[in-house]
Order: C-alpha cells, then sequence, then structure tokens
C-alpha cells in the first residue's frame, strides 16, 4: 500500500500572486470551484496579504465577501489562508485584540486553516494568533520560513518546529519563499521534525519553482515523511510560482506514495486558467528559470524592488554593487530570513547604504528591525549599527528584547471609531479590519464599494509589441506604496514609493 | 565522498532543436565556445539530424563546416552527436557502405561521441554505425528509446541494453524523447542495467523536460547509479527542451553526489544564450508545462504535426478522434517507441483512419512499417492490417523479417556519381553525404553555399503583436517536406505536406 500524500492547491492564492501580481478576480475563478472542490485536495490555499490587498486596491471586491463566496462554492474541501502572524496582512505590528479579532472574524466567514508565520521566525510574534485560531476550533499551522545563512542550520528549524508544537500547531509547515530549499535539507529538515517529535507530526512543504530544482525536494521531502505539499495547477505553475499540481501527481506513480487528486477534476482547472491567464498578460511575470538565486540569495521579488528602487534614483549602474551590500546588511541584521516585510526592509537599506555611504541614511523600519521592535534575530546584530539605529530616533526609541506586541496597548476600540467615519463604511467588524490593515486603501474602497468588483484583465489580442531592453527581464511590479522615515545628516525625510499604475 | 555524476550540456543541438526550431547560427554559439569547452562538461553534444538540415535548409551554413569549427573552439571536451543508426541523418535506411562513410568522414572532421538510436528500438539497425563508430576508435552510445507500452516492460529495456553491449557499446544511454520517463522506471531501468551487466556499465540518461516531472527522474536515475546525465543551460531549457543545467548542479548539493561543472562559466553561457534567444523570437515554441502528455503517450512534436495535418484538412474538430486512434495504430503497428520517424508514420495513418476510415487510405511509409521494412516491432502486428498492407503494394512488396539493410545493396558509388553532376559541389565525400541524406535540399544549398550562412534571427524589438486563437498552443512548424504515397479504393495518390514558409 503506498502511503498516501496530500496536496494543498495554490492556484486561488499564491500561483496568482507570483505569476499576475494577485489581479485575477473572483468572477475567473468561479467558473472551477465546483473542480476544485472535488478534485480531492486536502486544502484550497484563497486568501492572504496580497490578495486581500489587490481586492482592494485594485479590483474593488470585498475579500471578506470573496471570502464568503469561496465557502459557499467549495463547502467540502478546507479553506486555507497564509497570516503574517503579529503583522496579519499589514505590514506592522497589531495589538493583540486585532490579532484576535482578526482570526475570529475570517474563521467565521470561512477560514479553515490558517498558516501562520513571522519574518524573523520568532515565534513569540505566532503566539496570540496561533492561539486564537485553536480558540476557534480551526487548524493553526506553525511556519518555519526557510533560508540560507551561517547562523541557519537543520537542527535549528527542527527545534523551532519544537517551539511551535508547544505552542499547539496542529502541524509544521516549512515555508520556502525564494526557492531556495534543496532536496537534501529538504529531506533532513522534514526527517529531523519526525524523528524527534514523531511520526504523527504533520508536515507540509511550501516551495517556490523558481530555480527548478523544488520539484526534486518536494520528492526527497515525501521521501522523509511530509504528509503534505503545495502546487498550483500546471497552467498557473513554474517561473516565480510553484510546481505544477498534474506533475507532483504523476511523478509519484510507482514509488511508495500516492495522492488522491483527481487529475480529470485538474484537468478542467487547468484548461480554464490557461485561458485565464492570457487575459492578465499586462501583469504577467517573467517565466524564466533563475539559478542565480542559489548565488546571491536573493528572493526575486526583491530583486525587482531593489532594480526599480534604483532606477528610479538614476543608478542601474549600482546593481552588482548592491547584490554585494545585501548579505552585509542581513549579517549585521543578525541573518533575518528574507520576506516580506523583512525582504524590503534590508533591500531597500542595501540601496541606501550604495547610494549613500553605510548606514549614513537609516530607514526607520531598518532601524526598528535593528532595535527588535519586528522581533529577536537568530543571530546577533552588529553592536555598531544598533547604535546608529538608537541615533536614528534620536535615543528616543531603546533597543527591546520582549515581544513587539507588548508594547502596543490594545486598538481595537480606536480603529472601530475611527473606522465608523468613513465614508462607504458598512459598519462590521470586516470593515475595521480592513482599514486596520490598509489605512491608506481602505477609505477609497469603502466609498467606491458599490459600484462592485472591477476586472483589471484585458483582451489577450490587446497585448502590445513587446520592446525588450537589456536588464529589462527582472523588473518586477510594485504591488503596493512603501513609505520610509529616512534621517539624514540628523534631518528627517518622508520617502515613498508607489506603483507607477 | 561523494561520488561523481558526469553532465552533457545540450545547448548547441538539442536545446535549440527543441526551444528554437533549430534555428541557431554558428556565429550565436561562437562566443561562449571556450567557456563551454572549459565547464567541465562530460561531452557536448552539438550536431544531428535537424541542425545538419536546417544548417543547409535555412541558414546555408555547411554542417561539416559547423563541425570542424567546433572542434577547433572546443577541443578539450569530447563532441557528441545523435545519429539514427541505419538512417543516419535522412529519413530513409541506407546500404552499410553509407553508414560506414558517413561516420568515418564524422570521425575525421572531429566528432567524439556517436549516440546511436534506432526509432524501433531493433538493435540491428545499429549494428553497422556502432561498429563503424569502434572501427574509428571513437565513443559508440548504444540507445534505448523510451516509451510506455502494454509490450515495453523495465526487463525490456534491461534486455536491450545487453543487446547494445554485446555490439561493443562503450555505453549505454536511455533516451526520453517524449518526458514519459517517470522516476520510478528511470530509477528501475539504471539499477536493472547495473544490477545485470555490472557497476562498470556507463549509462547516460536523456530526459526532455515537456512534463515538469523528469528533473526528479534524473535525481532517481542517479541514485540508481546513473553516470551521465543531459542537461541544457537554463537560458536554453524548460518547455519542450531539458532541464536545467544549474538546477541538476545544484540539487545535488549535499547528497552523496556531485558534478564537476563550473558554475561560472555556466553562467556566462546562461547570459549569453538569454540575450540569443531573443533574437529567435519567431521560432520560438511554446513554453508551458504540458502533463496532458501522460494521458495521449503521444510526444508534443506529435501533436503538432497532426493537428497541422487536420487544419490543412479544414478538419480541426477531429482532434480528438485523432488522439483516440493514436493508440490503436500503435497497437496494430505492434508498439512502435514515437520518435522520428515512428511518430510521423503513425500520427499521420491515425489521422487519414480518421479521416477516410480505418486504413481504408494508407500511406507508403506505414504500409513499410507493417511489412517490417523500418525493422522488427517489440510486438505482434496486426495481421488483418499487415494485409491491407500488403495489399497497398499489390503484393509487390512482401513483408520481411531481416534487417531491413540487407536488402540495399551498396549505393555510395552511385550517389557520389550524382553528386558529381550537381552544380557548386565541392566534390567532397561530405557533399556526397549531404546529398544522399537530404537529396531534395542539398542542390540548392550547394549551388548557393558560395553565399555564406545566412542568420533567420531577428530584432527582438521587430517582435509583433501576438494574436493568440483559441487552440494555437501546440501549432508546431513543420520543418521538412513529407510525401506520401496513398492508395484509396485501389487507386494511388501522391501527397505531399510542405512548410508553409
Amino acid at each position: 500500500m503506498p502511503r498516501l500524500v496530500e496536496v494543498t492547491e495554490l492556484a486561488l492564492r499564491d500561483a496568482h500572486q507570483s505569476l499576475i501580481a494577485t489581479r485575477m478576480a473572483l468572477e475567473d475563478m468561479l467558473p472551477v470551484c465546483e473542480d476544485l472542490d472535488n478534485a480531492g485536495y486536502w486544502s484550497l490555499e484563497c486568501w492572504g496579504g496580497a490578495t486581500y490587498d489587490s481586492c482592494i486596491r485594485f479590483l474593488n471586491e470585498d475579500p471578506w465577501e470573496r471570502l464568503r463566496t469561496f465557502k459557499k462554492m467549495m463547502p467540502k474541501t478546507p479553506l486555507q489562508m497564509l497570516l503574517r502572524g503579529q503583522n496579519l496582512l499589514g505590514y506592522r505590528h497589531y495589538a493583540d485584540d486585532v490579532v484576535r479579532k482578526f482570526v475570529d472574524k475570517a474563521a467565521e466567514n470561512g477560514m479553515d486553516v490558517f498558516r501562520v508565520f513571522d519574518a524573523m521566525n520568532d515565534p513569540r510574534n505566532l503566539e496570540v494568533a496561533m492561539k486564537a485560531v485553536k480558540d476557534n476550533g480551526k487548524h493553526a499551522q506553525g511556519t518555519i520560513c526557510y533560508t540560507i545563512s551561517p547562523a541557519h542550520t537543520v537542527e535549528g528549524f527542527v527545534r523551532m518546529a519544537g517551539q511551535l508544537l508547544d505552542m499547539g500547531a496542529d502541524s509544521i509547515c516549512l515555508k520556502d519563499m525564494a526557492a531556495l530549499l534543496k532536496p537534501q535539507p529538504a529531506y533532513d529538515i522534514v526527517k529531523g521534525i519526525k524523528d524527534t517529535y514523531g511520526e504523527q507530526v504533520k508536515v507540509h512543504v511550501h516551495v517556490h519553482a523558481t530555480t527548478g530544482v523544488t520539484l526534486v525536494s518536494l520528492m526527497k521531502a515525501i521521501e522523509a515523511g511530509c504528509d503534505i505539499v503545495d502546487t498550483a495547477v500546471s497552467s498557473m505553475s513554474l517561473g516565480p510560482g510553484h510546481n505544477p499540481t498534474e506533475a507532483l501527481v504523476e511523478m509519484l506513480e510507482g514509488t511508495g506514495y500516492t495522492t488522491r487528486v483527481d487529475l480529470d477534476r485538474v484537468l478542467k482547472v487547468k484548461r480554464h486558467f490557461k485561458e485565464v491567464r492570457k487575459k492578465y498578460w499586462e501583469f504577467q511575470s517573467n517565466f524564466d528559470v533563475e539559478t542565480e538565486i542559489f548565488k546571491s540569495q536573493i528572493p526575486g521579488g526583491m530583486l525587482s524592488n531593489m532594480e526599480s528602487q534604483l532606477r528610479q534614483q538614476g543608478h542601474e549602474d549600482k546593481m552588482d554593487a548592491v547584490l554585494a551590500e545585501v548579505p552585509r546588511v542581513k549579517k549585521d541584521a543578525g541573518y533575518p530570513p528574507l520576506v516580506t516585510p523583512t525582504s524590503q526592509i534590508v533591500g531597500t537599506q542595501a540601496v541606501f547604504n550604495v547610494l549613500m555611504g553605510d548606514y549614513k541614511v537609516m530607514t526607520g523600519e531598518f532601524a526598528d528591525l535593528m532595535l527588535g521592535y519586528y522581533g529577536a534575530s537568530i543571530a546577533e546584530k552588529n553592536p555598531e549599527v544598533v547604535q546608529r539605529a538608537v541615533e536614528h530616533y534620536k535615543g528616543q526609541k531603546p533597543p527591546i528584547t520582549c515581544r513587539p506586541a507588548d508594547l502596543i496597548p490594545n486598538e481595537w476600540d480606536k480603529l472601530r471609531e475611527e473606522t465608523l467615519k468613513l465614508e462607504g463604511n458598512n459598519g462590521s467588524d470586516e470593515d475595521v479590519l480592513t482599514y486596520a490593515m490598509f489605512p491608506q486603501v481602505a477609505p477609497k474602497f469603502f466609498k467606491e464599494r458599490a459600484q462592485g468588483p472591477k476586472s483589471v484583465a484585458s483582451d489577450p489580442s490587446k497585448k502590445p509589441k513587446p520592446q525588450p531592453q537589456p536588464g529589462d527581464e527582472n523588473m518586477g511590479v510594485l504591488t503596493r506604496e512603501l513609505q520610509y522615515a529616512i534621517s539624514f545628516n540628523g534631518k528627517e525625510y518622508q520617502v515613498k514609493v508607489a506603483p507607477a499604475d
């Protein structure tokens, strides 16, 4: 009897986030919801930070309404979301009462599996969210962000799995957002978790496909005992996205492993999205396999952001210097994994270091990172740079070692009050959460919500003649506004980088 | 000590054949020859049927001059070619004297490794070519074409390896032209060969990437003891092509295996071809992963040909019927592997069966296949269809069981005489071979050769606006003229299908 390997389908969240800048409208998903629900998946990932953001920023869709619709259309298969721990779906740490409220509302609206992660891998940043998920009787998946650094070891990742299990995690996710997870460490980490904490511990592996090696890593993870893997239907797969669902299923034939995925259902989903994707040509990512990531260890999305920042400053020629600077900044910061938001914070600081000199200009976010306001780092930080961070705030913001949210007083009532003043708000707690997480975007969304969803898809035949430029390959789309508080020679500046629209 | 796995780079032959219709000019390869030669490859595949054909048909390049240039530019690393056994690089069986002459001349001009295969997997069709390679002191690689059918088993493939070894093969290639080789059979066949004939038998695995699973198959083949694998530099990889060289190298990190490939050299090659490929946008294949092949077991190139034939007849709607017919025709023919030329022969007959009724119209090639003129099939043929083939030739061409070339009298002198009459021939044996293999194209090539190479690349910015049509995804380019002798209700017809230009 082959061992059953379960599969999570990413088409509705990470796949279109990775491939078409999270622009897919609900109307393009509905025709295959029945097939997805009946295809034998362990879960359907369909909600997260970027999908929420894109709904209100670009699609004039209420993300909560999207979630309720998913639940109605896909009642059999658990729905899954990606949650940034204490950051929720936003870009700052929230007070515990807001975190609890968000989880309550997500559970109430139909969410079943909560994959909770923290960019710093600081388990304390997951505690409140994980407990709230358990309190709602839902599946709390504790997440390890995989990265490579002198401070990261197989043993360390296994140890973190133990901390997540102690927290009550129903399963452990090994999350490889940059496609850096090679077959051997995939095997070793999964094996380490199983050997240390028991066969019954469910391990779920999430990898991107960017570097071309990670389907092999999934095979090795499965051989080590991995219970669930993440894939995306083939027409929404590969490039910066994920490995194809069908390939995963087919590759297991004759091995000691099998899935319960119905490939006839998946074929319908594949054909549907193949056509849908054409309508989003405007947002299409570059689909090349990219193994240079192994050298730089910089995720593709972060590369795009840095290139775009350099270009805006007219310093495209400095890219190699920035690539060399990133590892130094990462080391100074105690080797945080590079994933939202740390990837942006480290990347931007590297750009500033190259353009203006080492830490001459520091972003507020980077200062906060150095002072512990994003959580603990795995390795010691460079004390001189910590000192620079203290100076950034003129000594007004001390370094901390506690859980960052311990310093944030409850804020739900205040946020609710502010939300109720906004034109078009519907008085719901869901609207308060939208405002809490996206205070810049929510007011406009509430005002225009009644106009209904706006697709940003376009006629595939309108696709203009491509005009490739040398060096264009890695240009990404900035999907949200970035704000930085910058101190330069003792003076404060506010810098905004917004999508060019 | 990790075990060394050797790597063959396909960029110069199969990669551009699979991705840009074999159109790459020598001038676009020369800038990276030094890097390729110093990157630590076991061999550099750079010559074969389609590259030869493309040289004289499209590029006005003498393929022999290309070979000599490769040898001069890449003196350290063995050059490798793909040879269709008794078919050489053409589409019919040649007399033994021509086969010997071809191998002699290829060896003399610089070829080191000859990968010899036969579409029917009939070892007798390899005998003469393999012996000629050995006589020249070169590396004779005996090839097993991998396919899936009720008649094909791991044991059968292992048995064939034994026949090739008996023939003096210096190594065995397991060749998977349709990306159908899944991890488990890859493991089982390689393991079977090693267990049966000894660890010292060199096994080389060639897979395409089309279905998305075959990098895993390479991993499994390596675990089973595979010595050499085929890959293509990442910027010339994936889609209908091959797995990325860099991904193969990176994936082995920390495992019990390693390569001696220098990734810094490969990076230069990658960046070069990334730019080069843009110039060939006009010939670019569709890059989607395609797992439906597992269902139909029909290689991508064959699908394109059948669709194109149906379209020319105005019967696009019959594609599903043709897809269902192919397995029946394959079975009637005794389950030949589907690879040039059997893929075209079986595919075209399936089209005719659907359009005109079962074997009502038979192509001359299909009749020959049924009568044994391409070699023996692994399983018994349908006797009724064999009878129809006899009737196709009105009983004038009997079924045979001998080696087909046993019936072909020596023809070198006659071919030489014909060649010497052609305007522009240079009197060399190489020209005779060009004429022998491409009698329709050679005369024009000889006449125009003096004008020098003509690149068919174009300015990437000239790429026109794509106008996707439903169903266009699998449209391929017919790269050569196809001729069929057809008997319909007892009457003979000559049918030609030519590239649309």
